[in-house]
């Protein structure tokens, strides 16, 4: 709310009025829209009353909806979970913290026309107090491997992808890990990839990093970068010329691709 | 609501009308509540409403309270959701998933008055696919020693509890890990115990694993073993009496741990 600007703030519904126009300006050229449950949840019922109508007015446009929430729970909590999700909320696709393991995973992926992203390695730089750290592998008589904690979940993600509606979701800022996770998951996991704009994360080093054959499956994901390119009354359009020199740099690496892999 | 009775179901608004007589029949015997956030959210914004007014009808009668919703997300995120359980739901502690690390727990720790419990080591069958999985520690020229990844989150868990305000939430189906636990954590850093009941885990057991000195610093949450003690109209007597059984059982274990350390 503290970035919306005064002229917004006057409006009965800023947070929805604000998200409208950001929805108006860039819906042709969004692949997905991701909705950060905790910007909504924050300005409590009205802010969830706002979300639901964000919601409505990107699914009355046909493109998907990524529900970041990032919920992680026992079995029956994550069916609740899953249920506020995709029947509830109605979003396509749903983030979802690996911690606790496949019983987190199950309820989610038990909707077979809806999809989720596991937490893999994420952009922040608290990741390595536990995520890049190395974890034994264990190998019956002899001297144990590792390999970092990130790896390990890339491999349950691509267990958990059996209904193929799993994904990762992997962070912009460490392309050379982006690389060895893409060699895990195989080509066809899709990545969803937050970090790039505000976070520092390179657009084309992201790219290369993801590329398998002619397509790198990867959902990037510019968040502050769009939505909060301009701070004054322009913000909207400001948000799709940011959005626009992002896809148009996407397009020009899909290119180069089509072309390196013919 | 599948396992709310059918007479409840009738009022106007039943999930609140569920809490209520359960909170009325145990206020006086709990030392916290712990309010399960997807069982709310799975209902729309007439479930978020009863939250708002459960947790309000607890206020009312001094009990503390657990806003059990594991977030876990990067710092600027973390902050909302910090606000959502602490100034718009105006709850006294909450979970919290530590897989994104340090920037995740700063935003709740900031509350000096509020508390909070990291996931350390849950209850639930698929923990082993990462929470007991062996960590190489790094100790330079030497071979690498390891520990498993619970005991690093508790040793992260003993740090980030420098206001005094970070516990851990340890599975009771564990009770040996849970004494390793209680060991890295000190006696003072509360352990938020849950898997008693439905889940399996032996009270006794967790208290003698926590037990430290005279206390055992243990909030012990039982969950569907108290809620659904039964089915029918009786529930909220069958939820005291099962209550009381637990809370018999508590100060029989309290005051056999006193005599032992007079």
């Amino acid at each position: 709310m503290e970035r919306i600007p005064s002229s917004i703030l006057k409006e009965p519904d800023p947070l929805f009025s604000f998200n409208r126009r950001i929805i108006d300006a860039t819906h042709d050229l969004a692949c997905c829209f991701k909705l950060n449950y905790a910007f909504y949840s924050a300005e409590g019922s009205k802010g969830l009353a706002a979300l639901e109508n964000a919601i409505e007015f990107i699914r009355d446009r046909g493109v998907p909806i990524i529900l970041d929430a990032k919920w992680g729970d026992i079995g029956h909590t994550a069916e609740r979970y899953a249920q506020t999700a995709f029947e509830r909320l109605n979003v396509d696709m749903a983030t979802l913290n690996p911690y606790m393991g496949e019983d987190s995973i199950s309820p989610f992926r038990a909707y077979i026309d809806r999809g989720s992203f596991a937490l893999c390695l994420t952009s922040n730089p608290s990741r390595d107090d536990f995520q890049t750290r190395k974890i034994a592998l264990q190998r019956s008589g002899e001297s144990a491997d590792s390999a970092p904690m990130y790896e390990l979940v890339a491999e349950k993600i691509r267990d958990w992808n059996a209904n193929g509606n799993v994904g990762a979701v992997v962070g912009a800022t460490a392309p050379e890990a982006l690389a060895r996770i893409r060699t895990i998951l195989g080509p066809d996991i899709p990545i969803l990839c937050p970090g790039v704009g505000a976070q520092g994360g390179d657009l084309e080093a992201v790219f290369l990093a993801s590329e398998a054959g002619n397509h790198a499956n990867l959902a990037v994901n510019v968040s502050r970068g769009v939505i909060h390119a301009s701070s004054k009354d322009d913000f909207a359009e400001a948000a799709r010329n940011s959005a626009l020199k992002y896809v148009d740099l996407c397009k020009r690496l899909f290119t180069d691709a089509i072309a390196a892999n013919p």
